[in-house]
């Protein structure tokens, strides 16, 4: 299931190869990356992006599986096949200057409820809103856009950067339908702190909803 | 709850015994090997295929828990008594011959679905609906199939054999009404993969039935 | 939350104490077993059973947390207070002489269906159910007798005396309402899988149970 | 997410940071203390209150993501920062001298159902409701205040005091809305037991609500 080029990628450092296979880890005791789903990443430095590539099971990685591209999802070096993804990854990249992490996972909360939402899901009235930048307290809401899935990630994308362009301070995080969610915060750390705040209330969620 | 003999099988590669035994651990993990539930296969060669013997709990299996069969599912060595579900997965390997190993576990979501549903199941607008051959979106839909249990598994395949002649490119999989499911790949990892897949996207079909 | 004598229990086999032990880690993982819940016991020989002293976390027991009684459940050793539900271990073994092993534990879904059910909880149409003596097929059932919780243990095992006295062939289990559930077998792997196999069956008829 | 300030800290004994650090360990295991959520503490003496500093994931503690504080929350050494609900783990102190250890977590019962809940939440019939104090049966009933949430901590601990002082023998806990739970014993065996208690309970309360 994967693309063939086995070496590892020395130009990711020790420790941020670590922390990707880590996150891997973790989301897969959590049941969030089933089958070979899911994708992260760490920005490097000025144009240089570490990914994970196209096919492995991401509860089960290593430094081979991880490779490096450039902000336009280009990689550095030949013969080794990014995510799939890839170019969401980089989208965050490009527009938000202070991410520094992102993680892509499925969750079957994630996936249920945003097979029955609308173009937003709020979220209002959880003390672990406090998560997200600007929301000091509980009694704020958070949205989170929830776009259509699309084989075709830059018309994807394209679609993302104008729903930004829209707002001064975007979330940084949303859904893709039927798909699973992105977040991203300036390091692994607070990326995964996001990822699992917002688990928690979209499993809330859901479970709030069949009380109905 | 095992038959006896005890000596390891040593025509079964170290490779494939470990890959089935480390199968066990992860549906064990899961939940989707209770009791002695559950049995794993992997093709050895022409004509022969590794299996789980009767009797033991799939997550702790040794290679002591694993011997070699024919496609028709008869024992290379007597004195072990192979899966009960022999003869299901030797009709995977004798009507696919790209298939190199088959995964049968028992989920809740699969239960409790099979019991309700009729002769198929439909999953659509998945993302990991493209863990199956010839799917490359998210928009196509799989059906799996749904047969009823039959202690007589002869008759269960034969049942399969006229499912499978009908179809150009049956899915890998099927469920077996209140009893579990079956998957297949190329190997190990392509059908635990699938399995997973399957598996998620079962869970999430179970969470939107409790919230009609 | 012990009861302070803290010596090891030379009299009981260490392969008997590993059992045990191990039986309540997984239990544990599972969830089976919270706070001090739980008990768990294995037959030793002629009139003497080894059972799980009272108070300690079910979870984390060693050799220490375990002691020797007799058949009506009085201690070999004075200074250590057996499990509370003693006489409902000590019940089993003297009506049952083929029962080398009882667990006892809590799940949420035996939990619930306890306080929602009558006398009695029918389970029909799983594979599962070959595990149960005489069930050689999946079109058999069986009934699980619910019984009320009672803090006078003599007063309650006398009520089970009585329904199995009424019966040629007892289930090897029952539940306590809002309580948990007590299985047995002849040793302690077979015990284990019964548990798992209803524990599995429960959480799938609570799963169906949401959907009508 | 953390403060700086990195130093272990020598004023706290091994086995209490211990204690607390495998307290998180196993919370974070269930997922009770999802993103930075959390906090624990343990009396070390006469005004002395061992606590988790702010900021850190409560699953991967260490002696540097602990501090003393005093009893009315001020930090002993300068630098560090305690957790943010400090006065309510003091409150506990002040107000229950018997009281040597208290537990915070987030559970998605918990949340959703003090969500759905008014001033109380009643919990009776549950053979677990012996784990707390002056209840030897199952035919009592506990009831758990629900306190609204408050980012002023100060004005909270104001309102439980009054609620407290209203009764002869409050309850060891309470839950805040969409928040979480506060549980507390005379040491952190004792708390924990009664947190795995009230968080059984509080699931099989959620299942029973669905099922209505």
């Amino acid at each position: 299931m994967n693309d063939g080029a086995g070496a590892p990628c020395a130009a990711i450092p020790g420790d941020v190869a670590r922390a990707i296979i880590a996150a891997g880890q973790r989301m897969d005791a959590r049941g969030w990356v089933p089958a070979s789903a899911g994708n992260f990443s760490a920005r490097l430095g000025p144009g240089r992006v570490a990914i994970t590539r196209s096919g492995f099971h991401k509860g089960f990685l290593s430094p081979e599986s991880l490779m490096v591209v450039d902000e336009q999802g280009r990689p550095e070096e030949s013969g080794a096949r990014p995510s799939a993804e890839t170019g969401l990854h980089c989208g965050i990249y490009r527009r938000f200057p202070e991410a520094g992490a992102a993680l892509h996972g499925h969750s079957v909360p994630c996936t249920v409820l945003s097979r029955l939402s609308g173009p937003n899901l709020t979220l209002a009235g959880y003390e672990l809103l406090k998560a997200f930048p600007g929301l000091a307290t509980h009694e704020a809401a958070i949205t989170l856009p929830v776009v259509e899935n699309d084989q075709d990630i830059d018309r994807m994308q394209a679609g993302l950067d104008a729903l930004w362009a829209d707002q001064p301070s975007p979330l940084p995080g949303y859904m893709i339908r039927g798909h699973g969610i992105y977040v991203w915060g300036r390091d692994m750390p607070q990326a995964m702190l996001r990822l699992e705040a917002l688990e928690f209330m979209l499993q809330c969620e859901l479970e709030q909803r069949r009380l109905r």
